[in-house]
């Protein structure tokens, strides 16, 4: 079996991801991978509270305190998790990962990325995705689909211009790791998207 | 009156904080002072929230996760209770600050004191408690005190070798800040030390 990958899942919601992501599971299964799907924030008993606290549309934080607390849930879950499934062979699927504190804490929340980018080196090393699929969707689709499906959290609340930004943020933090970071069009019909997963995903299951 | 100060009292567990925390508040109000009396990890919702996760001795947190949540709960306090309080001239009494976490994740755990000196700047700015009271005890004096009271939370359970190098971080600090932290040797009688704390703050409250 190749090496075990750690791929993550980018996007606003209403992109696509929670449609994707057990496909994604189901298609790697498949092909033999031992896999551990989980998300940021949360992955963790910690990470978790953490991610209770910050999606209540009732709890008042700072930008600052977000972005803390986002690092503080991913060095958790890379701690408890992430490394040691990496370690005995399984793979990892994140839903959301640091790409989206850049995109959402910085992008979205003005927060430098230069400031982001110590509290990523601080807290993960050379950790990196292997593999980073971002589902890109202009903001009204993914307003119209968030619309259609559930009461909002305290992100989702945010305004129009806050989501432009945040896709503004993930756009450029694929600009900069084209290698690592595969844009999708999240607009069109899902069994499309599932094609372009597919051949994403295929040369990482072949065996060497 | 005086300008609003921002006092903070440090010292490990069993050095006395909670004894004179509320006889100092008194103190102060008795003399006309505007106190807004708090703590940290703390003094708001999120911080309250974040500081059960915290001291829960059942929550796995590591160590740089520990410090980010530190420094996440401080950023909300900063911004919706300390400043907001000074600005409209209370004072604020605060049991434990900053120099807690170069004590505690500093000393104790081990993080680099050059990386909370990054994390401080940013979170703070250039706010520095006017005061810093310290309360310094032999580790086996506040153990042995501690051991009397209660049960204990997730740092209360650490080891011997931990609190000294908690105690070192604090005296390390007031070495570093000798006008601003006050220390004082709190093995002595509660009348001796309050004796010396009302010489301290006496000097605050007198009108110029």
């Amino acid at each position: 079996m190749p090496a075990a990958r750690f791929i993550t899942l980018e996007g606003v919601d209403g992109a696509g991801k929670s449609t994707h992501a057990p496909w994604i599971a189901r298609w790697l299964e498949e092909r033999g991978v031992a896999l551990c799907l989980t998300r940021e924030p949360g992955g963790t008993p910690l990470g978790e509270r953490l991610r209770d606290l910050l999606l209540d549309p009732a709890q008042r934080v700072d930008a600052k305190a977000e972005a803390l607390l986002m690092f503080a849930a991913r060095r958790q879950h890379l701690v408890d998790l992430i490394e040691p499934s990496l370690a005995r062979g399984h793979w990892v699927l994140c839903d959301r990962f640091t790409d989206a504190t850049f995109a959402y804490q910085g992008g979205g929340r003005g927060i430098a990325t230069a400031r982001l980018a110590l509290l990523e080196e601080w807290v993960q090393g050379d950790r990196q995705p292997d593999l980073t699929l971002y589902f890109d969707v202009p903001v009204e689709v993914a307003r119209t689909r968030l619309l259609a499906n559930r009461t909002l959290d305290r992100f989702e609340q945010e305004q129009r211009a806050f989501f432009e930004r945040v896709r503004a943020g993930y756009l450029e933090r694929a600009r900069q790791a084209p290698q690592r970071i595969r844009v999708l069009d999240a607009t069109r019909e899902i069994a499309q998207v599932q094609r372009d997963l597919a051949g994403i995903l295929e040369p990482l299951v072949e065996r060497p």
